[in-house]
């Protein structure tokens, strides 16, 4: 019998911890795992600790991350069909969402339709980018996530118009994400840029003790940007949406 | 002070309960919620009943759905802003994705934007779009939801094939929803009109005991389909993904 491979979620920053977010059943599954696939090895010993029992030298540890894109996979493979269990975990909320996780989640399905008998199990926890539509109030029956913009004023401010229009084309919503030092800029361009009407949000911190969440139209953001609580929580992790009118 | 909106997840299926699919933090800050709308009531008590300490009758309950979609907004409001604890529930999963509970968050976002101290707190819970991204392998850099997709055979064939252009175009995995009578239907056309060499998953009762992914190109499912478990798994509530090559 081949292993399985959990995909497992972590919180969303260091003051939350593993048991805040998971639930008790999920908590305890990780127990069993001898083998983590990690994307930076120091971030999820801290948060996977509390819900292992004896020392982490105990288990295998491998990284799996843009530095280390491919090499883990193949040990990876070998543990599964050895019978052994192994777990995927991000530095923050679900592994295979924007994270290099999907890589071996796409190589355990290779090995599944050739035959082997691997399970692949995600478990239920946080994700920001969920988090911040349920949140939003914006359109939950289409939408999409296209991650990091261009960095430069010019070109982030094209993306993000031809954004909108695919918004309003589509009715659809579109999440964004933005590295903490670049988003007071990210917010600006997008209130040089947006229509007046088009329904914006910033959403920092999610399920975090400090969570702060704007959503309204870009005009209205127009009047409250100086509000220096806003501009303060965009220093920290933040998703972006946008709906057109 | 104004009340709270609680976005709450529930459970994807009647073999999970609530306390399978929540932190012990977020179940035990259900029992301070007084007034709770919901999609469907009986759905909604069942689920919410072990969380809650003295008798469902104690609480309010309001109904959003396709039936009823803003009767219940305004005095939801009047609650918030009297300073009462609401909470959003579905049928299954988290309110305001692929439901009608959106709204009820965009009418808040428009009090608070006229200065009302609302607060809306997404709650971590189980999402069967979430969980199938994460498990399909494919792209989690760029994603989009599209709902449920049209019903006639032919109308469906030609919607994957414009979805699999725009996939190839923006490296996009395209998520999407069928009802469990017409999943069968839906596997057929994806066969019949999608090129072999684009991945495509159906993921069925995730988060469940029964919980069974396949996610392979389509020229594998093409081998694969006569598999009597992916049928009869069809005929439960299922999320399919494609990723063109």
């Amino acid at each position: 019998m081949a292993g399985t491979l959990w995909l497992i979620p972590m919180p969303l920053g260091a003051s939350a911890g593993l048991s805040d977010v998971l639930s008790p059943i999920t908590f305890q599954q990780i127990d069993a795992i001898r083998c983590f696939v990690v994307e930076t090895p120091k971030v999820a010993r801290a948060f996977l600790k509390p819900a292992l029992t004896g020392a982490l030298t105990e288990r295998q540890w491998l990284e799996l991350n843009q530095h280390a894109p491919t090499q883990a996979l193949e040990p990876v493979i070998k543990s599964l069909l050895g019978g052994t269990d192994v777990g995927l975990v991000s530095d923050a909320g679900c592994p295979g969402v924007a994270d290099p996780g999907a890589l071996l989640v796409a190589r355990v399905h290779q090995e599944i339709a050739s035959g082997a008998n691997i399970k692949i199990r995600p478990l239920i926890g946080p994700s920001s980018i969920l988090l911040a539509l349920m949140a939003s109030g914006m359109n939950g029956q289409s939408f999409a996530f296209v991650g990091y913009l261009p960095s430069s004023p010019d070109e982030r401010g094209k993306a993000l118009i031809r954004l909108q229009a695919r918004s309003a084309k589509n009715r659809e919503t579109i999440l964004m994400i933005e590295t903490p030092y670049r988003s007071k800029s990210f917010l600006q361009t997008a209130l040089n840029h947006l229509a007046g009407s088009t329904q914006f949000m910033s959403a920092s911190q999610l399920s975090l003790p400090e969570e702060h969440i704007v959503s309204c139209s870009i005009s209205q953001w127009r009047k409250i940007t100086v509000d220096k609580r806003v501009l303060q929580q965009l220093a920290e992790p933040t998703v972006f949406a946008l709906l057109a009118a």
